[in-house]
Formats: structure tokens, C-alpha cells, sequence
């Protein structure tokens, strides 16, 4: 079947959820959700009990649904499973999400199900996301087959493609403090058939999603997964988190989602090749997100950094230079610039290191515009007794700093990031100076390492920019 | 002279600010900080112009101070320091910080500057802190050369050395919030005299220090550093985050604190060797000092993990694994009690992952007990969509995960750390459930990597500890 048809998942004409409960669980909450986000006149229940749910009549049968329907959300005990996939097969739906968990992640028994359960799919031509998994969020239609929190749902560039539905489910909810929205999202759970190529595929022409986030254990088909990787990273960046990286990780993942991790040398090497980011750890992916989500391409990798603290400036130097990118004079343009306006003690050079000048706020902007800098690491300390006493007579961050925000906003061209360290009020105060297009990192390194990672990115993307110009 | 000889800059019986002025600055706020913190009997003030500062008498030369004086704090401009330097040998105290910039660190004039007030000191014996520094730390006598906020002020376990004054005021500002405490804190400057090895054999030897973080530039005498780090360390744990790795890392150290900062892998094999514990990042360095402060010395490296996600389990323990950890089979009896308590279709194993089993705060205890686990790492993620429906019954993260921090203080021999991924929320309802005394991390692989590097100082400890054996 072609990747297309995942479409359904996504955009459904009419849902049935077969197991809806009045009881506490995903077959009562899943309902209610729905109808909250506006899809009661679409969705239909099914439980053999019968009954009311939620103040929806409940169908004893899938067949007994005659309205349009082309999705179904399956929330039955494993053991019901394959019977009410028959009913969903003959009823001729084609989409279907099986959220139950007891199938290959427990062993034999449960292997044996799911093959059970794959048959009856592979017999009546459907397409399945799962078992054991929460299926899929549209952020745009609201349609999602899992609860959500409000604040998840507003609509952004990042998609997610999860194995395991609690790994989705909480960056769902730890993205949006960071001012992060999703497009979609999808867990994959034991992958019976729709797997992460799947929907790498149907992301790639998803004109909503910007950059991809993944949390793989292991692929089903390596091959396969490197041809999407090479080609959705064209055009949009994969930020890739992979566990089963060593045997005891390996043996962790297959009682968990049933999968096979395979050699992890062999998946970096295939990552790097297709054009895909591998992250180290959950808050490297985190980090990642944040800046690929927010800023620019590169153009080149001369990094300015200007900070008022000369050790966080020669700490981030250092990680900048190790990762591939260069730490370079400032043109001499620049130099006379800032020499006219900074006292005499001041070293005008990259790193530019402010000290107490208080000119902060006119620096910034001139290393932006400096034409031999291709980004900036803006790293703002203070200690907090003298934040104190610049409180105390009037003085805010914004006296000091400038007014990051729309600084940032006058050269949209240059990746920006901003490092701040030390109290949790000045931290507060500096988060929101800067404003949410701007990544606040609480370590110089780390965000140097990440605008290496965006560099390297950038200049992938340039090279199959480059052969495509070549073809055309 | 002998590094015992910086008691006077710790616990000095009296104290001369040399510099002291009714206008903001150093020279206004440090005797203002002194006398709130009760030295205000024991402080003398001097500036040439006379009159009077926060209501104290200010002497016009530091040999009108006729009462006993073991330490000046120097605050005046550069070129005026060497003269004020003759001043004080005059008086006869020993013991000098300076505070004032404009020394080595801006180049040829100011190194001469410093030359010369070198030779002054070494007519006078003196000790020297500095130049280009903001000096002392000492919680316990709230005896400080900078202003800190209240919340610095708390006694505790660690202790600071670091070059920068900045560097060392946004870790006093930053520690608090995790509930960690500073013995003394030392900034060094352009190390006219002491150094980091000076402070190293005093804070070897002061009772309250227990751990010790140290931010380096470049060594001034590497093989003494290596001796005093190689004899602190069989007592105390020393976490080292080190600038200037690459040239253009060391290039910024230069304009900074005039360091030379010296081939990296030299000093990443010294280190090693010495049983140092060098930090790859500042946000590794904060983390590996919330660990080493608040969890005990370990006895072996097997890691039990506890998880609520297997994902967030296998990523852990690919980490551990790759760090020299095991991730070993539990215990038979730990097996056979958990087993009794848990659902069918829960794995006792270890991972373990227990899923929304509900028994996490019985299974935890268990985990600690088992005499075949080590230490333990608990990972505690919910979607907040179900925080918020057990939230309206009226549960609380404790009826989910049990009393962790009683848990905690029942097995204080064995290191537990959390992590917590999600909703800021429920990231605070966790962080406050296990108390103090359980370092909290955002990610599981750096949770593991910190247990592991608590794990590699512990076996260090334990040979110096077998030698010493070996020896009586």
C-alpha cells in the first residue's frame, strides 16, 4: 500500500472507537476528548455492552455504525482483538489504531496475536498503527486518538514519530514551556504494519511539519528507513534519538516494544549518510528541536560570541572550534564600530567580551550585522547582587542587555542563541527579554554544540541543494 | 611560606578596605555587605580622601589603623595599587586581596603593573589573592571580599575555586536553588601569587569542605597542581571544568586572566591520573556537584533502574552500560517479593518498568534493598493528562510513587537519583516529592553518566584506600 493512505489517520471522514467505556481508562477518555475538539458529529462508539457513553448512543457491532466511517480506534482487551479486527474489516474500514498492549512486548503468547491480528489486516487490505501504542495528534483538525493538555495543542512545525506512546506523550507535554508546537504526532507502538518509513514518507509531504523529531528503538527495515531518511532530509532536518545501543539497551527495548535494535555503528554510520541528526541524549533531542524549530539555515560557520563573562566566552570557544565551526576576527568594519563606543579596557575581538561596559545592547546588533559572522552565542551573566541593585534604581535586564527580542527579530538571517546561568529570577528575567524565537541554553557549551549540529545540517542541505541544481 | 597561610584570608581578626567610597561600587558595597554581616567591628576603611563611609570613620592611610589587621582588601584604581601595596607591607599585614583590574590580563603595560607589585609583596612576604579577582568566600563566618545574596550565604558542603570573579559569583547565585550550600569560595584572578594548588592543600585540610569544584584556565605550576589534586582527592572529590582545550580557546583565556592554558590531552591524562574529575560542560560540572554533594561514596557499579517508560529505561541504560555500570538480573528474592505485588503483565526485571501498575513507591523500597544493586535511578514520567484526571480524584504524585524522600533517607548508603521529563507542573510536584537529598535530572542518560562518574571516583578512593591499608 502506498504511504498515502496514511492520510486517513490523520484526516478521518468519520471514527469508530471500538471499546468505549464508562469507566476510567483510554475507552472513556478518548471519547470525551474527541467530542471536546469538535468531533462528536463524526465519531461513533462501540462497546458489545451497548448502552450510553459520554451522551452517545453505544453500537453493540462495528457493522451496526451505517454513518461514513474510515478510521477505527480499537481500545478492546488483547484477547478481543482479532474479532472485533474481522468486524472492522468486514465493515470495510481501512484505517485502524490498536492502542491495546499484551502482543509481541510480552512474549510468545502475545507474538502469537499479533500475527493473528496481522493476517486478518493483510486479508482485508488495512492499514494499522500499533498495537500498544496512543496512535496519532493532528494538531491543525484537532484529531487526536490520545488526551492531550491544551497548551500541546496549538499548531506548529514540529512532528513527532515515537515508538513507545508515553515517550510521545511527555514531549508533548514538555515542549510547549520552550513556546514549541507540533503539527503531528504518531506512536508507533509494536509496528504490526505502519512503521517510522511510513511516516517519515507521509511527513516529508506534510506541508505543516518543518522538522521531524524521532525516537527509535530499532528500524523494521533498515534500507527502507535510510531511503526516507535521505529523502525527507532534503528538505526538512531529522533530529533522531535511538536507544538499544548497547546489548543490556537492546535487551531493555525488545521487552518493551518488541523490537530489534540491530548494531548501533551501523545505524550512526547510516544516519550520518542519509542526512539525518543523531542526539546523544533526550535533552540534546530537546535542545535540538529548539533550535532547528526557531532558527535559520547556516550559511557558513563563523560564529561571533559576545558575553560578559570571559570564561563562559573561552568555554564556548572551545566547543565551538572542537565541533567544526570557527571563531574569527571581527571585520575590521565592526572593530572601529565598537572601538568608538567602548571604554578603553575593553578588548574589541571574538570573543567579545563586554565586562561591566553596559553596552551590551549596542554590541549585540553590530555583531549581527558584521558580513563575516554567520551566527551569534549571545551569553548574558550577571551576578545577582548587582542585578539587585540595578533593580533598585529603576534598571531592568532590558537597561543592560537591550532589547534582545527585537534585535533578534531585525536580522532574521543569522541563527541567534542566548546562554544565561545563575539566579532563577535573573534566568526568568533573561528567558523573557529574549523572547520565544530565541533558545536560552544554561550551558555555553551546549549551545555551541548546537549551532555545530546546525551547521552540519546546513551544510548537507546545501550539497543536495547543490546536485539538485546540477540535475535541473 | 606554607599554604596554611591562608587562614587570615578565611578568618582574618581584623580587616583594612583599602579603596572604600560613599559612590556605587566595590569601594561602597563590600564594607556595607562586612558590616551587615557583623564585621562591622573588626573593619577599617581607608581611602585618602577621608571622612566618613556607612557611618564608619575612614582613615586617610592604612598605617593610621592602629587596631590589630591581618588582611587588606585593595579596591583602588591599578596604578594606584602598587603604592597602597607599600602601605600595607608597612603596616605589617601579610595577607592581600586585590580586587582592582587592569593587569596582566590587558597586556604588556598592565603585566608590568603587576610585576611590580609582585616585588613589593615578595619584599613584604605577602600573600596575594589576585589581582583581578573578587576574592574570599567563607560561609561559616560569613566573612566575604564580595557581596553574595542571602541566599550564597548558607553553609554547605562545597566549595568553589575558580579564576574568574564572575564565574564564581554565578555559581554561588546558581547552586542555591538546588538546595546546595557553599563551605568557601575562592576567585583567583591573575594569580599574582596564590594559586589554585594553594587553595587546593587549605581546603584539603578544612574540615568543612567536602567536595571541591574548580574552574581552570591553565595551571601555573602543573606538577604541583597534580600533587595536590593527587592528595586532596584520596579525601574529597574535585570536579574540574578546564578552558582554553583548543587555541582559540586558550587565545580568549589569554585577554582574560593572562593564563596560559597548556595542551589539553596533557592535562586530561594528569587529571585522570591525579583521580581528578574532569567536567565535559558547566551544566556537567553543576550537575556532577549536585551528585558528589548529596550522594554517598559506591561499593560497586550495578544500577538498578526503576521507570515508568521503557524507553526512558533503555536510553538509560545504553548510557550506563557505555560508561562501565551494570544493569544487572535482580535479586531472586527481590524477583520473587515483587512478583507477589504486581500485576500479570508487568516484567520484574531490571529496567524495571512498571508502567501504570501503581505500585512504583513499593517497588522503589525493594529496589534499594536488593543486595545486588548498588544504587539506583528512578525515572518518573506520567503524560499530564493523567496527572491532571488523578489530580481531580484527589491523588498526589506521592500516592503514585510512594514517599520518596522517607524512601530516600532509609537507605542513605546507596546513591538514588530521578528524572523527570513533562509538564513543568508535574516536573515541580516530583522535584519537591523527593526532597533534597535526590539530585533530579531532565534526562535519563545524564543521570546515568553522572551515577557512572560517581562510580569511577569511588574505585579511585577505594585503591588509595587499599594502598593506605596496604601500608599500615
Amino acid at each position: 500500500m502506498s504511504a498515502g493512505s496514511l492520510q486517513n489517520f490523520f484526516e478521518p471522514q468519520g471514527v469508530v472507537v471500538v471499546g468505549a467505556r464508562r469507566s476510567f481508562g483510554f475507552g472513556y477518555g478518548i471519547p470525551l476528548f474527541l467530542q471536546k475538539q469538535g468531533w462528536g458529529n463524526r465519531l461513533y462508539l462501540v462497546n458489545s455492552a451497548g448502552g450510553q457513553v459520554h451522551g452517545q448512543n453505544v453500537y453493540k457491532r462495528v457493522r451496526d455504525v451505517s454513518s461514513p466511517v474510515d478510521l477505527a480506534i480499537v481500545i478492546v482487551p488483547a484477547e478481543a482483538v482479532p474479532g472485533v479486527m474481522e468486524e472492522i474489516g468486514e465493515r470495510g474500514i481501512r484505517s485502524v489504531i490498536i492502542e491495546t498492549a499484551g502482543f509481541a512486548e510480552i512474549g510468545k503468547r502475545g507474538m502469537a496475536l499479533q500475527e493473528r491480528v496481522k493476517a486478518i489486516a493483510m486479508q482485508y487490505r488495512m492499514r494499522v498503527i500499533g498495537p500498544n501504542c496512543v496512535g496519532v495528534v493532528n494538531t491543525e483538525n484537532k484529531f487526536c486518538s490520545v488526551e492531550l493538555i491544551e497548551e500541546s495543542l496549538a499548531p506548529g512545525p514540529l512532528s513527532i514519530i515515537a515508538q513507545s506512546g508515553v515517550f510521545g506523550n511527555i514531549l508533548l507535554d514538555h515542549l510547549p514551556q520552550y513556546g514549541l508546537s507540533i503539527s503531528k504526532a504518531v506512536t508507533l507502538g509494536n509496528r504490526l504494519d505502519v512503521d517510522e518509513s511510513d511516516v517519515l514518507d507521509y511527513l516529508d509531504r506534510d506541508p505543516m511539519t518543518q522538522v521531524i523529531m524521532m525516537y527509535l528503538e530499532g528500524a523494521t527495515n533498515g534500507r527502507r528507513l535510510m531511503q526516507s531518511l535521505a529523502h525527507v532530509t532534503q528538505k526538512k532536518p531529522v533530529l533522531i534519538l535511538k536507544s538499544g545501543r548497547t546489548e543490556a539497551g537492546k535487551r531493555a527495548t525488545a521487552s518493551h516494544t518488541g523490537s530489534m535494535s540491530g548494531e548501533d555503528n551501523i545505524y550512526r554510520a547510516a544516519f550520518a549518510q542519509a542526512g539525518a541528526i543523531r542526539a546523544e541524549s533526550l535533552s540534546q533531542l530537546i535542545d535540538l528541536a529548539r533550535v532547528f524549530a526557531t532558527q535559520p539555515l547556516l550559511k557558513g560557520n563563523r560564529l561571533g560570541i559576545i558575553t560578559t563573562s570571559g570564561s563562559l566566552g573561552a568555554l564556548a570557544t572551545d566547543v565551538a572550534v572542537s565541533s567544526g565551526l570557527t571563531v574569527p576576527p571581527l571585520s575590521s568594519f565592526m572593530v572601529t564600530q565598537a572601538r568608538e563606543i567602548s571604554p578603553n579596557w575593553m578588548n574589541v575581538k571574538n570573543p567579545l567580551d563586554t565586562g561591566p561596559s553596559g553596552i551590551y545592547g549596542k554590541l549585540l546588533p553590530m555583531l549581527l550585522a558584521d558580513p563575516g559572522i554567520d551566527m551569534v552565542l549571545a551569553i548574558m551573566v550577571i551576578p545577582y547582587v548587582a542585578v539587585r541593585h540595578f533593580k533598585s534604581v529603576g534598571m531592568t535586564a532590558r537597561d543592560w542587555f537591550g532589547d534582545i527580542a527585537s534585535i533578534r527579530e531585525r536580522y532574521p538571517d543569522k541563527p541567534l542563541l542566548g546562554v544565561v546561568v545563575g539566579h532563577p529570577a535573573f534566568v526568568e528575567d533573561i528567558t523573557s527579554l529574549c523572547g520565544r524565537s530565541m533558545p536560552i541554553f544554561t550551558s555555553p557549551e551546549l549551545a555551541a554544540q548546537a549551532l555545530a549540529t546546525l551547521w552540519s545540517y546546513s551544510k548537507t542541505r546545501k550539497k543536495s541543494g547543490d546536485r539538485r541544481s546540477d540535475i535541473s
